[in-house]
């Protein structure tokens, strides 16, 4: 079966991001002073071939934590659909 | 009322994503082989005020085709809830 996830990467709330505080002044300076506050993070789509979803699931949280995302500073979250 | 925002911006699916193929090199090495197709994007949280879901939704429109995304090469998508 194929699926589809998709993996949201973000940095952990206690971790500064510094794209996210130039994106803010941006629209400050853009005349958007409602926007409070902005987080960047990555936004990573697989397609991956698996027997069942479990098996899926298990092979996208691995690949999240051995590559895709630095696990010191990040926390990801993914969704898995069958396509 | 206060609404947070999360935008994912990826490339258009007729724009080659140098990132992506990348990513599914070092998967291949690593040993994960079923991973088919991989697509890297961004993923951007805002925190706003307006006054209504609808006045959100527009300035976060705005704000995502204006400066987040480069409408040329990229979509985005993004889902909005009052916090």
């Amino acid at each position: 079966m194929k699926f589809r996830a998709t993996v949201q990467i973000t940095l952990r709330p206690s971790v500064l991001d510094p794209q996210g505080v130039a994106v803010r002044a941006g629209l400050q300076q853009m005349g958007y002073a409602q926007v409070e506050e902005v987080r960047v993070g990555k936004y990573v789509q697989l397609e991956l071939e698996a027997e069942t979803e479990e098996q899926a699931r298990q092979q996208v949280d691995r690949i999240s934590d051995q590559l895709l995302a630095n696990p010191v500073i990040e926390n990801y979250h993914f969704d898995l659909v069958a396509v």
